[in-house]
């Protein structure tokens, strides 16, 4: 229900002083799409009115500079960016957002409901105001187990709760498709549930929707998303860190569609967040190509609070929540000032000592034993994609004593489980294109063991032992040169501050770099165990045909998908 | 919530047959406002999907027909149409309309809680979806009491009862602007609500919006439409039987805010439907205005659908309701055909035999004492304006006793309570014109008394003891001639067919058409009697001016507005 502020009524009418009134701005009316010169007051955080005669105790005159409303990112795993939420908060609040639709999928599959009170506990104080979908599918599937399973019934005791709004990105097609009941429990228990269906289409798409989804942010084509959106689903154009779609999908949006149409981010390293923005990014990347900016800015505010039901924001209108962004200009689009609920998000209070929620890095650094290969002839090879998620299953003559094959780049891949269950799994990958050294990290999507990969044994392991010892995170090693960025949360986030994140994040890409391997290696290794996308994945049983759904051995069987 | 649908999701896959699959249509997409050509597969009342593979127990070829959603009124009050809400239902129906959400506000000042009651019951059956928005002021003012008095106790029984959408048209701006508690505590119960600010502007719109009132029908220059577009509001275009506001709002409407446009109707006389339509009528009125076929038919589905919360329908896709309106052309726009939950309109039962809710008429005809006028010199004259409800406030010097004065069209109006409580009030009209004749009406907004006018008082009387007689009813009289329609429901509303209705109303035409007045008398008399609008009005307790709020003599006491 939308809040009543009765006891706001005399500041609207101009009869009591309004907190602050912005004077001489060009307002945005995301009701039309167009600006309007005027002035705004705002009182207990809420917009009481525009107009020209408000007084406030305090005044600004904006001299002419844009006002839109707090940005809105539809759809983003916190947990991607590598820092905790309160500091990813202050990262993307400094670029214009004001509210987050997050889904703590990565740490409800390594810590359960615990670590969705974890990034709960996150909202309080925050600059941005963060709202929860529930992660639908933990595990992603019965053969990606993590450290927690959450049935409706888990999901049910989450209900009601403050920041919770609704199920996310519902994953399991097929099990949607076949009308499974335990996720027909899960849709039932909310009316706000975002879909996951890439390249789904025609009656399966029909059905898809029936059962109750009611968005997706998977699409990659202009045709894919053209028939989501007849459909009846809310189109979210993500701009992640390497899952970019704006250029395909920009052109689709039209003034007759643009309410139905959001921004989404899904997954951005701190860096890119720091360096790039967030949804301002990606606004000035879709004015870049081409689309109005005040279709755009729509898109980032009213069309993703009315996708959500969240009608106390998205406009700048009486009675709704004073999250503000002040631009230069529409087309270059850079923030000068955040405002949330009537506050500059830089008088929040800035994170002192961020809590941690210890990762369950229940294992012990394999031995040289337990990652060999035995095995001479046709191998199978994951080949890497440049830029993307999705992998080719190559083959290739090899004796796997001689590993590693730095002429023809055969490294060895090794996933640990973390969770103090028996499983190591070895197989061999091409495309990182390392000379020497090794790298390992405890973020691999969507069980999150711990996956490296290396130009030796010796290094591989030494990788591996330096991301149990820091209780999760990210390593490099190089000859006896190891480098860390300790993720301590949980083995996906830092409890650092997000600069000194960012600066490690630097130093391993200048380390890895050393090490003659491909640009973004810990971005492309965190999904190789990822067994819902194709082709072949590693997981801590060994290789895994992702078309097929089967584990496959790495020489001999039956022939696999490619 | 939007409803689930697993036991369909074998028919939206096509693994079973639909029930039925219109074949080779035009499709309206709400989304973007295109047209497709497909097919679309119906089972258990849903739409399952479009697409060609579909195959259905029933099968029919459009040969290109086009195919729109339900039309959806904003609107409504279908007491004024004079029909019950089972007639108005079929009546409506038939032009394509499947839902209508209406506000019981005529019935709720003359039988409080059992007239809602009453219309709620009306639903069962019907062949359109009636969704009703509580009455927010019964009475109107306490100035205007009628039959009943809802406070929001009373509105709270009804809350959570199928069928209630959210509180009615909040008349009350001042209340609503001085923070009244008790408007407070209905504006509380409800997520929806409308709104009723006829020229409200600046800070006190901003007031009113803040307050909690999302929508307005009451626009009647297109900045002041932009006015409360631009601070939140929705805007319902209303095209009612006098309240024509689509010439100068309709240029409004872009592609940018059609999601926030809709029609409604308010008010439409049985025999208006019946001859020109219901929302079919507001969608060519707008398209004749200039507006594109698709923005228009936007407005009448996705948009009114999206404006009350209604995901389950406003456009064609899997999921939504099967309530389509098959029309001939989008400009022409001629209805075919219309399907309510999958099922013509047409296969709805008729109305038999309608159950009536007794007016409580406890009055008896006044004699002739009882509306003589004395007095002699300047008299107050309620002046009829043409075509809109408001009226002037005249002076004449005239001698009472020599009523009627048919040189200068002054003629008595009497109001009579028809609560039990004593109240006969009479004054003095110009604008009828009738030479001979009276009329009479228990039609008389919001109190709903009696009202009568005519050339003398024996036929003033003859008229009133005629509506008394037939239990609430619209009169005509003619020297002997007695012309009825009888309005047993409530004294608003009539159980007899519309047929039978709209061939009453035309025989009153006729006859009052002999007696020299102005067409549509019934519709003007039953106005004047509206303390809310200005300038010169009659009660039960004689004349009241308007603007001053206060009752008002005919000859003499202090000078009155005008």
């Amino acid at each position: 229900m939308t809040p009543l502020y009765p006891d706001l009524i005399p500041a609207a009418r101009g009869t009591k002083p309004a907190d602050m009134v912005y004077r001489n701005a060009e307002i945005f009316d995301a009701f039309s799409c167009t600006w309007e010169h005027n002035d705004i007051a705002i009182k207990s955080g809420i917009i009481v009115g525009l107009g020209r005669s408000y007084r406030g105790i305090r005044e600004q005159d904006l001299h002419g500079a844009y006002i839109v409303p707090g940005l809105i990112d539809a759809h983003v795993h916190i947990e991607s960016s590598l820092v905790v939420p309160q500091e990813y908060a202050r990262l993307v609040a400094s670029h214009g957002t004001t509210t987050v639709i997050a889904d703590p999928h990565e740490i409800a599959n390594v810590a359960g409901a615990a670590g969705i009170e974890y990034m709960l506990a996150g909202r309080t104080g925050s600059p941005v105001d963060i709202l929860y979908m529930l992660p639908s599918c933990v595990p992603s599937t019965p053969l990606d187990i993590g450290g927690a399973s959450l049935d409706a019934e888990a999901l049910f005791k989450f209900c009601g709760r403050e920041g919770i709004l609704g199920l996310g990105e519902m994953m399991n097609v097929p099990g949607v498709l076949a009308g499974d009941r335990e996720i027909q429990r899960k849709l039932a228990l909310f009316s706000v549930r975002d879909g996951h269906a890439p390249l789904l289409s025609g009656v399966d798409l029909n059905a898809y929707i029936l059962a109750g989804l009611e968005s997706d942010h998977e699409c990659t084509t202009r045709g894919e998303a053209e028939e989501k959106l007849r459909r009846g689903m809310y189109i979210f154009i993500r701009e992640g860190s390497t899952e970019k779609n704006s250029a395909a999908l920009i052109p689709m949006v039209t003034p007759e569609n643009v309410s139905r149409c959001c921004f989404a981010t899904d997954d951005c390293h701190a860096d890119l967040l720091a360096r790039e923005g967030h949804i301002d990014r990606c606004i000035r990347t879709a004015v870049a190509l081409g689309l109005e900016p005040e279709l755009a800015i729509r898109m980032a505010t009213l069309s993703a609070a009315e996708r959500f039901g969240l009608s106390d924001r998205g406009a700048l209108a009486p009675g709704r929540r004073a999250d503000l962004c002040i631009v230069d200009d529409p087309v270059l689009f850079t923030v000068k000032e955040t405002i949330l609920s009537g506050k500059p998000v830089a008088a929040y209070p800035s994170l002192t000592a961020a809590v941690s929620l210890p990762a369950t890095l229940r294992c012990i650094t394999p031995s040289r034993e337990q990652i060999r290969l035995y095995g001479c002839g046709s191998a199978r090879v994951i080949g890497l994609v440049s830029g993307q998620i999705i992998t080719e299953s190559l083959h290739f003559d090899l004796d796997a004593a001689r590993l590693p094959d730095r002429e023809r780049d055969l490294l060895k891949i090794v996933v640990c489980n973390r969770y103090g269950r028996p499983g190591i799994g070895t197989g061999i990958v091409h495309g990182f294109g390392f000379k020497k050294g090794a790298i390992a990290t405890s973020v691999s999507h969507d069980a999150h063991n711990i996956i490296a990969t290396g130009a030796g044994d010796e290094e591989i392991l030494a990788a591996i032992d330096a991301v149990i010892r820091a209780r999760g995170g990210m390593a490099a090693v190089n000859g006896t040169d190891i480098t860390v960025l300790p993720l301590d949360c949980a083995g996906l986030m830092s409890t650092l501050p997000a600069s000194e994140v960012i600066a490690r994040l630097d130093t391993l890409r200048e380390v890895t770099g050393t090490m003659g391997g491909i640009a973004e290696p810990f971005m492309h290794l965190s999904f190789l165990a990822l067994t819902v996308i194709p082709a072949l994945r590693i997981t801590d049983r060994g290789l895994f045909d992702g078309v097929a759904f089967r584990d496959v051995p790495v020489f001999g069987g039956e022939e696999t998908s490619s």
